[in-house]
């Protein structure tokens, strides 16, 4: 697999590939059982949140999503590491370790949007620390929408059947923004110095959207827009949208341009020439 | 049907009403397939906008919608007037008056997310001005989700079947509004004095949310949130999304209280309790 072997993957076979990327359409099966269950309940989550006793809704969606998750991979890859939001991690034998979000968007899912994700992350690790994903997963359940990245594949499915994914060539106005499309978390997230280097980028596009979580980097991958551009990020926000956009040809890197794979301020681009232009801006 | 009726509305006999349900449905369907036809092209809509020469395709795909609807009605209702985004208005003589949105956020639509709609109201009319609605429908093409309401129903149908409509009731701490899930157009509509009163409510909630356009009135109708705060809104923007409200028994009134059916400053609440203690704060 010469697309996606980085110098320390571990030996992966391509019928490995193909048993890992069935895994994960597994686990973002059982995901998606288990949010729905809970989405959208009558009078939405406040006010299931102030009728029960004790625990919240989104918590408990969150935390059986990752349990129905871990069950899975306990029966299948008792090998690899495990890597989740809710569960905590263990690192494997394999020299592979899942990287699980639950659910992506917690603030969405709690308000009834569609676009709240569940996010898979195939990372290479080494007994300690997280690598770079060598596959990814971005599943939005209410939707019925899955996209995916790395071993050779970028595709999607939804409502309307499936495609190739492919991030976008640049355009014209590139090299000035002028012609982006830019989603971010920001103004919910970020500090006051983050937010005002995110809004030269903001400042220089052409449009600018908010509050779409993980689903941007899906648009991303889809070709539809330009940059995402967020802070504050945890691994298991960004390993799975990251290998998707990577398999659809787009860039992901930290704000300085070095690797972002672990969070922190991540910038996703769709073409190099937007990457450079963004990337410039911020660093003034 | 004295739920929706007030004091000026034309005579609607049940069965007309169930006619006119009809009539909106086949223009949601006729909306459907032309706004889908022109979403999330390859390259995404920035890049088909370059290429073509002229038209930008995201006004093609608004005036395709809006053409596609006036065709029904000039065959079902021409004694309605229309009053659309894209092609103008007319009065007719029957005191009842089509109000069409064909693609309501457009920036979402040019992005690719799935939370832009079609808007259809059905308003009482004298013939110069449109007056409240007594009908109104917000659809999601793409996920194909439907909410619609007047005449006694309030109703949703999407890819999980359909329910009811009903605005939640009032929690524990809505009269401070620290319980409340708000969503809102800014930081990209509105002047800054706008603003500024709306960060009053959005500092007090809960959770606030950003660019969902008019879904956030559909989640609000679905149960799932508290308040929508815009401002600027044209008439065609608030009529459909107003009528399904007010038929999930929430409230939809300007800034001050009084009627928002032409648009302007507007806010939606899911009970007098949040209605009020939203209000009182923007008074300050």
């Amino acid at each position: 697999m010469p697309k996606t072997a980085a110098p320390n993957t571990p030996d992966i076979s391509p019928q490995q590939a193909q048993d890992f990327i069935a895994i994960a359409h597994q686990l973002a099966d059982a995901a998606r059982t288990q949010t729905l269950a809970k989405f959208r309940p009558d009078g939405g989550i406040a006010a299931a949140n102030k009728l029960s006793a004790g625990f919240d809704p989104v918590t408990e969606a969150d935390q059986a999503s990752e349990r129905a998750m871990r069950e899975i991979l306990a029966q299948l890859r008792p090998q690899d590491g495990i890597y989740g939001e809710e569960l905590g991690k263990s690192w494997g034998q394999s020299g592979l370790t899942w990287v699980l979000d639950p659910i992506d968007g917690t603030r969405g899912f709690m308000a009834g949007t569609p676009t709240w994700g569940v996010l898979i992350g195939l990372a290479q690790s080494d007994g300690a620390t997280l690598g770079a994903p060598v596959f990814g997963m971005v599943d939005q359940p209410y939707i019925g929408e899955r996209f995916w990245g790395g071993f050779g594949q970028a595709r999607m499915t939804g409502p309307h059947g499936g495609r190739e994914l492919r991030a976008r060539a640049a355009q014209q106005a590139s090299e000035t923004l002028s012609d982006a499309v830019v989603f971010t978390t920001f103004p919910e997230v970020g500090t006051l110095e983050e937010r005002a280097l995110f809004e030269r980028v903001s400042g220089a596009a052409k449009l600018t959207r908010y509050g779409m979580d993980c689903y941007a980097y899906a648009l991303l991958a889809l070709g539809q827009i330009d940059l995402v551009i967020e802070a504050q990020l945890q691994p298991y926000d960004i390993q799975g949208p990251m290998a998707v956009v990577e398999a659809a040809g787009g860039i992901v890197t930290n704000w300085q341009g070095g690797p972002a794979h672990l969070g922190g301020q991540v910038i996703a681009a769709a073409n190099p020439q937007v990457h450079r232009a963004a990337l410039a801006l911020m660093a003034q």
